[in-house]
C-alpha cells in the first residue's frame, strides 16, 4: 500500500510544495530551525530555469541544469523529501492531500511556481510550444533539429520556409535570449551542418505586444537590445500581438501572417494552480493573494511564496512582484525567518523586495544588465551574465560541465548536443508506461 | 514532397546504411576516394555503445556518448548524410528503398549493427529491458530512480524487495559492467540518498547460462571477475538460465524464482534485420552471410560489415566474428580499401581480424583486460580501461565532459545525473507526435 511514510517528529512540521528557487531557499534556511521540513515536488530535481533556453537550442545537456533534490538536502537531517503531486487540501484538519496519501502539516507553504500563460487562447495553447519544463526544452531541441533534417528532403522553398521560420512571442528576457540563440544557430551552425540549405530560408522572428523589448529595463537598454538582435538578423516586431495560430499560419494583430511550424511562446506566465485550493483565494492570473508575511488570505498557517504568490502591498509593485527567481529566493528566506519568529511567538517581519537587478544575454559577447546604479552592455555585461549564472548553478559538477560547454562553444562556434533522442524499441513500452516518460 | 534530394555526382555512389562503428569508419576511410558517399541512419548521431551502461546507471549524460553525424563528417566533402529508415531493396535495379524515397547506389553497405536477442522468448521480450539504444538507457535510469522513490512509500519489505531486486541476465562484458555499476549504486548512493531504506532490501543479481563469466576471457580473468563482483555484493549465478519472466517473477532453469520488477537483458544480440532483404541471405541469428570481402552472398556490389555480417571463413571463429566494435571498425576500414581496389579493377584483399584484446570494468578501481600477451587486473586495468574509452570517444567536448564526470564521481562517490525526466505538460503532445519522442 502506498503511503507517504514520513517519520513522525516531536517538532512542528513545515510542508513545502515545490522545489524551485523559493522552496529550496526556504528549506535550506530552516536547516537549524526546530521544525521537521517535508519537501514535495512532482520531479526529483531542482531545475535552473534561467538556462532552459540553452537546452532547447542544443547548447547544454538537460542534466547540467537539473540538480537532484536528494543531493541538495542530503546533509539536512530535519528534511524529508517525497516525489508527489498535490491533489487537494483539507485546511480545517491541516491535511494536504497528495498522490502518495494524506500529509499532516503544521505549516504549509505553496512554492509551486508558474507555467506558460496563453491568456485563454486555446488555439495558440494547442499549437504553440511553451518553455517552462526540462522535457519541453529537450523536445524543442529534438523538434528544431528535426525541422532542419526534414527541410533537406524538400525542394520547394515555399515548403521549407514554414519549417525554418522560428517565431518567438514575448519580448521579455526569455524571448530575447531565445531569439538570440536561434539567430546564432542560423549564423554559426546552419552553414556548417546544412550547407545545402540557403541561409535565407531560415528566419527568426521576435514578436512583442508592447512598445519595447525588455519592458522592465531602461529605454536605452531596450534600444540596445533591439539593435543587437537586428544585427544578428532577428526580425523584431513590437506593438504586435499574435491573434491566431493553427500550427501552420500565425495571424498577427496587424493582419499580417507568418507561415511557421514553430511558435515558441514566452509571452507570459501564470501561477501553477494547486488542485483543491478554495477558488476564492485564486486570482485570475493563477496566483494566490498573500499578505506581507506571505500568509494566504484567510489562513494563519498556510503560505505562498515566489511566482505563485501575489503580494500587492509594495507601492513599487502595485500589481504584485515580477515572477522572477530573485523574488522567490528572497521570499523563501524571509518566510524561514518568520516561521522561526512564529515558533518564538514574536511579531513577524514584513517582506521587502531588494531588486538586485536584471540581465539578459543576447548572444556571443553581447548581454545587457542593469543593477541599482549601473547599466552594463556588450562584452562586459556578457561576462558578468556568465559569472552570475555559473555561480547560481547548484553543484560543482554542473558548474564545471556548463563552463566547459560554454568554453567549447565559444572557441569552436559549435553546439555539442544537437542530437535527436527518439523512441523506437518495442520493449520499452512497459518502461514508458511505468515511468510516464 | 519528400525526396532524398541527394545531389547527383559523376563518381560512383557508395550508400552506407548505419552510422555505428563500422559505418563511420568505412565512410571516413573513403574521404579521399573517387566516390560519393551517402550515409544513412535512423538517428542523427553516432552512439558510443560501450558506455551506454553508465548512462543507464546515472553516471553519464546521454549527450556525452552521442555525437552528431553531421559534426563528424562536416569536413568530408564527398559525403551526404540523411536521416532515413531502410524499407526495402530492389537489387536488380540498384535501388535502396527508404522512408525518404528511393536511393540509387553503385555500392551498398549494410552496417546496421545489432539489437537485443531474446532468443524467441516472447514473455521475456515483453517484460525485460534491453540496452542497445540511448533512449533505452535514459529510460532505465528514470525507471531505476523511480523504483527507489516508490520504495520509500512502502512499509512492507516484501513489497519493496521486487522493486529493489535488479537482475542482469548475461555474463558478458555488458552484464558484468552493469552489475558492477548497480552494486556501486547500492554501496555508495543508496545509503546517502535513501538512508531510510535498509541496504539489505536492494539486491543485484547476475545470471549467466554458461559455466563462467566473460566467456571470451581466460579462466583466471573470469574467476577474478567473479570474486570482484561477489566482493561488491553481486549475487552471481552461473550455469543458470532464465526460463520465464512475467514482469514480477523470474523463473530460473533450476526452478528457483526471484521477485523482481527489473530484468535487464544483455544475454545476447542479433543482427538488426533490414526490411525487404531476401530471406535466403539472412541467418537465424539475424546476421547476413558474407564472404571474406564482406560481400553479401549472391551480390557483387552489396556488402555487410560489423555485427550484421557473418563471416565464417576464419578458422579461429568458425561461427563468425564476435559482435564487438573492433570487428566493425576493422571491417569498415578493410572494405574502404576494397572499394578503392574495385574501382582500380584490382583483386580484393580478404579481411583478417586482428584481436586487439578485450576489457571490462567491474567498478571503482577494478577492471580486467586481456591483450595479446598481457593480462591486466585491478587498478591498472581500470586506468587503462578509462584511457582507452576516453580516447575512443569522438570529439573533444565529449572526452572532456566524460572525464569530468568520472573525475567528479571518483572523488565524491556521487552520480550527477540521477534525475527523472518525465512528461507532463499538455502542450507538448503535438511535439511528441511530430518528433516521435
Amino acid at each position: 500500500m502506498i503511503q507517504p511514510n514520513i517519520p513522525e517528529s516531536a517538532q512542528p512540521r513545515v510542508v513545502i510544495v515545490g522545489g524551485g528557487f523559493g522552496g529550496i531557499n526556504l528549506a535550506k534556511q530552516l536547516k537549524h530551525a526546530p521544525v521537521q521540513v517535508v519537501l514535495l515536488d512532482r520531479n526529483n530535481y531542482h531545475l535552473f530555469q534561467p538556462l532552459l533556453y540553452q537546452v532547447s537550442t542544443a547548447g547544454l545537456e538537460p542534466d547540467s541544469i537539473a540538480f537532484p533534490l536528494r543531493g541538495i538536502f542530503r546533509k539536512q537531517k530535519n528534511l524529508v523529501f517525497r516525489m508527489a503531486e498535490v491533489t487537494g487540501i483539507k485546511a480545517t484538519e491541516n491535511i494536504l492531500e497528495t498522490g502518495i496519501g494524506d500529509i499532516r502539516y503544521d505549516y504549509l507553504v505553496f512554492a509551486t511556481g508558474s507555467n506558460t500563460n496563453f491568456f485563454g487562447n486555446k488555439a495558440i495553447e494547442e499549437n504553440a510550444i511553451g518553455m517552462k519544463s526540462l522535457i519541453e526544452a529537450v523536445q524543442i531541441r529534438n523538434y528544431v533539429v528535426k525541422q532542419f533534417e526534414e527541410s533537406l528532403l524538400l525542394k520547394n522553398p515555399e515548403e521549407i520556409k514554414p519549417k525554418l521560420n522560428f517565431v518567438m512571442v514575448g519580448g521579455g528576457p526569455t524571448g530575447v535570449e531565445l531569439a538570440g540563440a536561434f539567430a546564432e544557430l542560423r549564423k554559426y551552425i546552419m552553414p556548417k551542418d546544412y550547407p545545402d540549405l540557403p541561409q535565407s530560408l531560415m528566419n527568426v522572428y521576435l514578436i512583442e505586444a508592447g512598445p519595447k523589448l525588455l519592458a522592465s529595463f531602461s529605454e536605452k537598454t531596450s534600444e540596445r537590445t533591439l539593435h543587437a538582435l537586428q544585427e544578428l538578423g532577428v526580425k523584431v516586431m513590437v506593438n504586435t500581438g499574435v491573434k491566431e495560430y493553427d500550427g501552420h499560419t500565425i495571424t498577427l494583430s496587424n493582419g499580417e501572417t507568418i507561415e511557421s511550424q514553430s511558435l515558441l511562446w514566452s509571452a507570459g506566465v501564470k501561477g501553477v494552480p494547486v488542485n483543491g485550493l478554495p477558488q476564492d483565494i485564486l486570482l485570475p492570473n493563477g496566483r494566490i493573494l498573500v499578505n506581507e508575511f506571505n500568509q494566504v488570505k484567510g489562513y494563519e498557517n498556510v503560505f505562498a511564496i515566489g511566482d505563485i504568490a501575489q503580494m500587492t502591498n509594495d507601492q513599487r509593485f502595485p500589481k504584485g512582484y515580477p515572477m522572477v527567481a530573485q523574488v522567490a529566493i528572497q521570499q523563501g528566506k524571509n518566510l524561514a525567518h518568520n516561521i522561526r519568529l512564529i515558533l518564538e511567538k514574536k511579531p513577524l517581519k514584513g517582506f521587502y523586495y531588494k531588486d538586485l537587478g536584471s540581465m539578459a544575454t543576447i548572444g556571443r559577447n553581447r548581454a545587457v544588465a542593469e543593477f541599482a546604479n549601473m547599466r552594463l552592455n556588450g562584452y562586459f555585461a556578457w561576462i558578468v551574465w556568465m559569472i552570475v549564472h555559473l555561480m547560481s548553478l547548484l553543484g560543482f559538477r554542473n558548474k564545471l560541465v556548463v563552463f566547459i560547454n560554454w568554453f567549447y562553444r565559444y572557441f569552436t562556434y559549435e553546439r555539442g548536443t544537437r542530437i535527436i533522442i527518439k523512441r523506437g524499441a518495442a520493449n520499452i513500452v512497459k518502461l514508458r508506461q511505468t515511468v510516464g516518460v
